[in-house]
Formats: structure tokens, C-alpha cells, sequence
């Protein structure tokens, strides 16, 4: 029985290798994708996802926008570190014709709280950007918080962050938002830095993309190869680039790839630590866990699982 | 077969919980306690394992003083916190008779140094205070870091410190020793705040020791109901004190006790983070990991081994 998926992307380069290791798993139904900011704006976020959901052959997906700042600010613009990561463009550059598709009249908030509505346990929802958009389901509705099965990007537990110390880029963007999934939702997977970083790509990996000679394999090998630059910049001690996003995808499709610790989490609001995830020391000894964090990934296997699924969609 | 054992303590009230554990399990070989400074000085940590081990009538066991003070410092006072918790001696103000035995002219260092020498896959080290004297063993002999197996209590992974936001307080008293140990020892095991906060006492189960009507029965029991005072004060959320210290020889005893995640540790030694214990990014996928982070802890079974060991041994 294939399980209904909602991606909310930040459609960046790791979001679009999501997107693709959702297409290509025959275990799930995409149903739609909403577009949040983050790496790019809502705008271009939701352009990519179109473009890419054509340039696979699923322009029959629809796209839906959500709000495009964070709560506590009034506005969005795109980070320079963001821009270095993954490009002008979001994709690293590389080319993606225009899409025919556009974004529906429906919010990304209303389409979220209805499938939940709709689904209820058959859906999940991989949220890979800021939790903004999913903090706005939560207050819109109780049931959407009770009963929305969440495996979500971002955060760090057991390793500092990417942006700060203490902050992961998601996280970092919207902390309120995060703080607000954390202790409302009743059901959220977070996979952060602790397992993404150890999973990493090379340019061994995109090479058998670009070999496919395929339009869909020479752009994520372009894309990616951007992001892997970038990667050799910010973070050469890895040795590659983190997928980020594509394992929260691998994480819904099979929650045996990673470990996971049930532990009710918050975010540090104020101060200097403002952006940690971390364990409520308030909550640790409640009976009832609302999170469960992965702390250890099987490496081996997701990479093998990644390649065969991207590899086989490009391949088309 | 006994498992050798040396624990390295700041006695403390749970490292007074910690010694009786050690006393009171069948399965450990205790042959000589180091003192360090923490929650008391050298000389009163010293001067209080002697007094306990008399009480319980193991004044045979030696005891050797470690490194008055931290690396990065020139000496050491007691923080008014380490105070209010502990009482002005150490021990919450019970009554301990005056110790005939002395401390031992070797000094702490070389009986460990001499200890794994002697012993090697047959001994554990628990240190409970500071991770100074630990880390001038490993920097005394390389044989020590390789053979050393290290149950330490100290730090925080997955929840917040307890003296700073980030910094747990062994830790926070020689953050340089406790990097050291974690870069350079072969096998530490790490009883964090992620757990010890998850076994509490109350005052339900001094009741019981109070109720034995013997010297050491009588004495658990007034140290510790000072303990939960002070927790009722600094962690009120918590309904109960920590079980800081004797979860760490519990481990010692039952490495089941607790789930371990192997991960190559370091401790922020600059800025704001100092003494923050977090996973090394730089070796986070290397082969082998180093140390093992308690990250969950079965509750139950542990209290209950721990009521199980200490109410029999006051019971004499």
C-alpha cells in the first residue's frame, strides 16, 4: 500500500533531491508539494517545484504557496550564505525550463490542515524548510496538530549548528515556529544535522547522473555539483554534501534507516543560545514523547537506497 | 567474576550514594577511591570517603587525593551552589565521625596509572567530579589513555546544562581535562544530565533508610533529604533530586541499563559555549567512536537496583 506525502519545500538543491526521492518511491503518493522560503523565496521555491515536477513528468502535482516570512518578522530575504549554497536560482544554476503548471488558488495551510482532514494516518508530511507554514497548520487546527504525522528536516541535537553554534539554517529562519511544532504537535520525526551530515554525496554519485545523458540527470548533476562546491567551501571537513533533505524523504519511506530517541523537544527563544533545539528539561520525564529525534543513521543503506531511486527516475 | 572499580569522587552527597552503591554490589571489587575537588575541596572530599567507607565498615579500602584544582587555574573554591546543594561539609551537614585511616601518600594519578597497568580489561574507573585527575593520568601515560575503561558522570548532550544554558557542572570545572579525556581516551562511557535527570529520589525512599534505625541507614538519610531540599530549590520541576553520581556506577555494574549512542564527543572550550559538551563535527563519521552518551535510561529497574543495593547495606 503506497502512504500518502506531503513535501513542504524550500525547493533549494537538497529540496529538489527530495522531490526526486519522493517521485522515484514507488512506496509513496505525492499529493501535492507547498512552497515555503528559506534557501530561496516562496516565489522561486514554488517555481522550482513546478519546473522540476514537469521536467519528471509529474506537472499533474499541484503546488501551493505558504506564508512567506517568518513569524516574528515582517519580511524575508534570502541570506547571502543561502545564495552561495544553492545558487541565484535556488537550483545551483542550472537550467529549468519555465513551467507551464502554476500555483494553486488554495493556501499551503488550508491544503495541509484539509489533507490531514482527508488522510489522517495514510498521510505524512516532510516538511524540509523553516516550520513556518506547519506552525500556521497547527494554530489554524487542533485536529491538524493531534493528528498529523510530521517527519520534519532541520534542528540539531547532538551536534552544534550550521548557521550558529547552536542554530540549524531551518530552524534559525523561523525559531518560534519550530518551538511551536515542538510542543503542540503530537507526532514530529526530526531529522537534523546529527544524522544528514553523515550522509554525504560526492561527485562520484552525480557523475552517474550526468551519464544517464537524460535532461532530468544532467540537472540534478549540475545542481548538485553546485551544491558539493559549495560543501568543499563551508564544511571541507565532510568531504561531500550533506543530504539534508532527501533523507527526511528516506525517513518517511522507511523509518528503519535511522534511530530514533523519543524525547519531548523545545527552541531557545531568547539570548544567545536563541535557535537550539534541544531537550525540554521540563518535559523529560513525561510519560507521553511528542518527538522523536534521529540520532544514528545507517549510512550505507540510505545511500544505496538515494542512488537507486534518483538514478532510476533520471533515467526515464 | 567481580569487576574491578575505582571511583574518583568529589564527595558529595550522590557521590556519598554513589561509594555506597559501589559497596553494596556483589559484582564490584572497589580497591581504592581517588579524591578530586567539585563539590567540596580535596581535603573534604578526602576526609569523606574515609569517614564513609568507615561507616560502612570498609575502612580498608585506601583512598589517594588527586590535582587540587583545573588545569586552566590556579586554585579552587567552592561555588556558593556546590555549597547550598552539599552543605558547608560536603554532605548536607550529617554527622560523620572522624576517620582514624589516613590518605595515602601515593597520589591519585599514579594509582590509576598503576591501577590499569595492573588490571587492564578487568578494572572500570568512575569518575564523578571533575575530569582533571583523569586527564593527568592520560597525560601521564598513553598506556592509561589506550587500557583506561572510563564510566564518567558529567556533561549534557541532549538536554540544557545545570550551571550555564550549556555547561553541566563537572564539566563546567575544568572544561579543558573533560576535551582532553574525550579526544584522547580509548573508551569513555558518558553519564550525562540526559539521564541522571531522569532518576530521581524522594523523600519516600529516605523514609526507608531512616526507618533501619542504623548509623548508616540514619546518615543516607540526612544527607540526602538535604539533597532533595536543595532540588526542590534549583529544579523544582523535577519533584525529586538526581541521581547523578550512582547511575554511573550503576552503569559500571550494567552497562544495560542505559542506551548508548557512540559518538566522538568535544567539549567548547572558547566564548560562549565553554563547557558545552557536544558531538565533534569534525569526527563525526569516523570509524570509531571513542565515547558512548547515555541517551535514555530504564527508570525503573535502575531505582529499583539502587533502593535494593543501598537499603541492604545500611541494613548491617
Amino acid at each position: 500500500m503506497t502512504k500518502k506525502i506531503i513535501l513542504d519545500l524550500d525547493t533549494g538543491i537538497d529540496d529538489a533531491l527530495a522531490l526526486a526521492y519522493a517521485l522515484g518511491s514507488p512506496e509513496l503518493d505525492l499529493i501535492g508539494v507547498t512552497g515555503t522560503y528559506g534557501n530561496v523565496l516562496v516565489d522561486t521555491g514554488v517555481r522550482n517545484a513546478l519546473a522540476i515536477l514537469e521536467l519528471f513528468g509529474r506537472g499533474d502535482i499541484p503546488v501551493f504557496a505558504g506564508p512567506d516570512h517568518a513569524r516574528a518578522r515582517d519580511s524575508f530575504e534570502v541570506l547571502e550564505i543561502s545564495e552561495f549554497i544553492h545558487g541565484t536560482n535556488g537550483v545551483g544554476e542550472a537550467e529549468l525550463p519555465e513551467p507551464s503548471a502554476t500555483v494553486q488558488d488554495t493556501s499551503a495551510v488550508d491544503f495541509l490542515v484539509e489533507s490531514v482532514e482527508a488522510y489522517g494516518d495514510d498521510l505524512v508530511i516532510v516538511p524540509t524548510g523553516p516550520s513556518t507554514t506547519i506552525a500556521a497548520a497547527i494554530e489554524a487546527s487542533e485536529s491538524f496538530a493531534q493528528r498529523a504525522h510530521i517527519v520534519m528536516m532541520g534542528g540539531a541535537l547532538t551536534v552544534p549548528g550550521n548557521v550558529t553554534q547552536f542554530s540549524e539554517a531551518n530552524v534559525n529562519q523561523d525559531p518560534e515556529a519550530t518551538d511551536l511544532l515542538f510542543r503542540r504537535a503530537a507526532d514530529v520525526t526530526m531529522i537534523g544535522l546529527d544524522v544528514t551530515l553523515q550522509t554525504l554525496l560526492t561527485k562520484a554519485e552525480t557523475a552517474t547522473w550526468r551519464a544517464l545523458g537524460t535532461p532530468a540527470g544532467t540537472f540534478l548533476a549540475d545542481a548538485t555539483d553546485y551544491y558539493i562546491k559549495a560543501y568543499d567551501t563551508t564544511a571541507p571537513h565532510l568531504g561531500g554534501c550533506g543530504l539534508h533533505d532527501p533523507l527526511a524523504v528516506g525517513v518517511a519511506v522507511d523509518p528503519t534507516l535511522v534511530t530514533l530517541l523519543p524525547i519531548n523537544m523545545k527552541t531557545d527563544l531568547e539570548g544567545e543560545t536563541r535557535g537550539r533545539t534541544i531537550g525540554d528539561e521540563t518535559r523529560l520525564n513525561d510519560a507521553v514523547k511528542t518527538t522523536r529525534v534521529a540520532v544514528a543513521v545507517d549510512t550505507d543503506r540510505f545511500l544505496a537506497e538515494f542512488m537507486r531511486r534518483l538514478t532510476s527516475l533520471a533515467s526515464a
